[in-house]
């Protein structure tokens, strides 16, 4: 459609799944032509109607679009009467694929990138295609638009910033637990940000378990589902309460997990001490450490490392030894 | 509007400022009405052609639109053919005006809010009342669209996830380079994330050298700005060569400061242990870890922490004292 200069975007409803705002009737896109090179196009996260005037025009006018799954754009296409070439860049491909495509664009040629929903590169493909398009100099845009993350956090009710979007969490156990326990420990040393995962519907129950043994059952926390379609779903609550809530009702659809910003003065560091302070009146600091990191997920150094200063601490306050000899000195 | 049915959006073309898909000639919203409740819609960050289908529906369907400034929102308004009420909501009347727009939530109104640009709540006021609104179980929902500093993460070519974003750093230097600090200590706890700030344009240059000398002159970054507009500049480089630039050549617009994520294995931990076993080879275990938490403007307690530990395990590794004895035991 690159040569039309009046082409016509649908005059048909696109098949919105949200309650208001479905059917736009008609849009044109702009007569000027899309400049050369790669534009990164924002497309609707559930509801059609999401995509904005610009990202409509992008995609009509460009030479080619490349598509995380051409099958999922193309329903975006059909509802809105866009009929441009489409190729598939996966993680599968996207490596063997970039010498061509960079052939592409110095050739002049118009090409977007998009995902299945909202922003490209977030959770999905592109990077390494953006990062050799940058690295040759040509030219780069994007048309923004939806993304499933920032809409979760606006309407979780959590701080919306500062916030840590972290992507999907490991999918077993330990892994999950072990990375959980590693932004716990940034915690720890003094992040506070409302923080965002994906997850998958059938692990959403295992993760929200983990997630209240490493960041505690009161933490505060949203469940965001379905977002901009007719089953949009936010739940509020506690860690334990939604962990609880959805270990007896299984969901489906995309999800999103929130939980707010640890009170880092008042809580995490201080309940690490407690509960050192308590073991080391009973065990060897290194078996304090290694108890206390072990139940919070934490790694051991971290841990042993404030283990250390606590001893230090509690023996200059009883003046067990004053001016103790440094190690070092 | 909002009893019209078939309301037309702009028969005219917006002032667009991009070079490319600047005027779409006309767009008409869905029939269907916006049901009852707050919305949170996003505008366009530079371009007006940046506002989804969904999005003018929204605003022109509303009974109300809150804006952070009416003046700006107005301009998006004309352009779009848009004429519904708007009201401020700021940080100055939010407090005050929520009691009456629960009220008029309560009484099935349909409330659109808007900030000046992109998405709102996430540097901007309106938190106050999602907040308020969700509390008395009142309808919130989304029409999600642009957002800046997302817009700026894909166009950076720095590593898309995990991204930390943080909002306006403090605009003193002090006050500032402790916040930087801050970040810099969890990243010393394993914290490995792309960081974003928005800056105002006066402040850009010594926002810049202090970002370089809290988290390293070489630390790949990148800045933003004027994006999606005629003069949409991204500037990549290390945090030294970006802030020389910026010394030397002032800018203006809205702007996002970008740094890549800390390689934490590699760089941060290992640099600080160096530079701690360096100084206590000379100094006290408390004046080195005050002389590097000075030095990296860190917390004090964080290093010297790390400082006890390294000093143990010097002490054990040179066995100058085989087991020595616990302090707690």
């Amino acid at each position: 459609m690159s040569d039309e200069t009046s082409a016509s975007l649908p005059s048909s409803s696109p098949a919105s799944e949200a309650p208001a705002s479905e059917a736009v009737t008609s849009i044109r896109p702009p007569p000027g032509p899309l400049p050369a090179g790669l534009v990164l196009v924002s497309t609707p996260i559930g509801n059609l109607a999401d995509l904005t005037i610009r990202a409509a025009a992008c995609l009509s006018e460009a030479d080619l679009v490349l598509c995380e799954d051409t099958r999922t754009t193309a329903r975006l296409f059909s509802a809105w009467g866009i009929s441009t070439h489409m190729e598939a860049l996966h993680e599968h491909n996207e490596r063997h694929r970039i010498a061509g495509l960079l052939d592409q664009l110095r050739q002049g040629k118009r090409i977007a990138l998009v995902s299945d929903a909202g922003t490209p590169l977030l959770s999905d493909p592109g990077y390494r295609l953006v990062r050799a398009a940058i690295a040759e100099g040509l030219p780069v845009t994007a048309a923004p638009g939806a993304n499933a993350a920032i809409t979760a956090l606006t309407l979780s009710g959590l701080p919306p910033h500062p916030f840590l979007f972290i992507g999907f969490p490991p999918p077993r156990g330990a892994a999950r637990r072990a990375a959980f326990g590693q932004i716990h420990a940034a915690e720890q040393a003094g992040l506070s940000a409302t923080l965002i995962w994906h997850e998958a519907p059938h692990r959403l129950a295992e993760a929200l378990e983990d997630l209240a043994t490493v960041f505690g059952g009161n933490r505060e926390a949203a469940v965001a589902r379905e977002l901009t379609k007719r089953f949009e779903e936010v739940r509020r609550g506690t860690l334990a309460s939604l962990s609880t809530h959805y270990a007896e009702n299984q969901v489906r659809g995309e999800i999103t997990v929130l939980i707010g910003p640890a009170d880092v003065e008042a809580t995490g560091a201080d309940d690490l001490d407690r509960q050192l302070r308590q073991l080391m009146s009973t065990h060897s600091v290194k078996d304090a450490a290694a108890l206390v990191a072990g139940a919070a997920n934490l790694p051991r150094r971290t841990v042993y490392a404030r283990a250390l200063q606590l001893a230090r601490e509690h023996r200059e306050d009883n003046d067990i030894t004053a001016n103790p000899p440094d190690p070092l000195e």
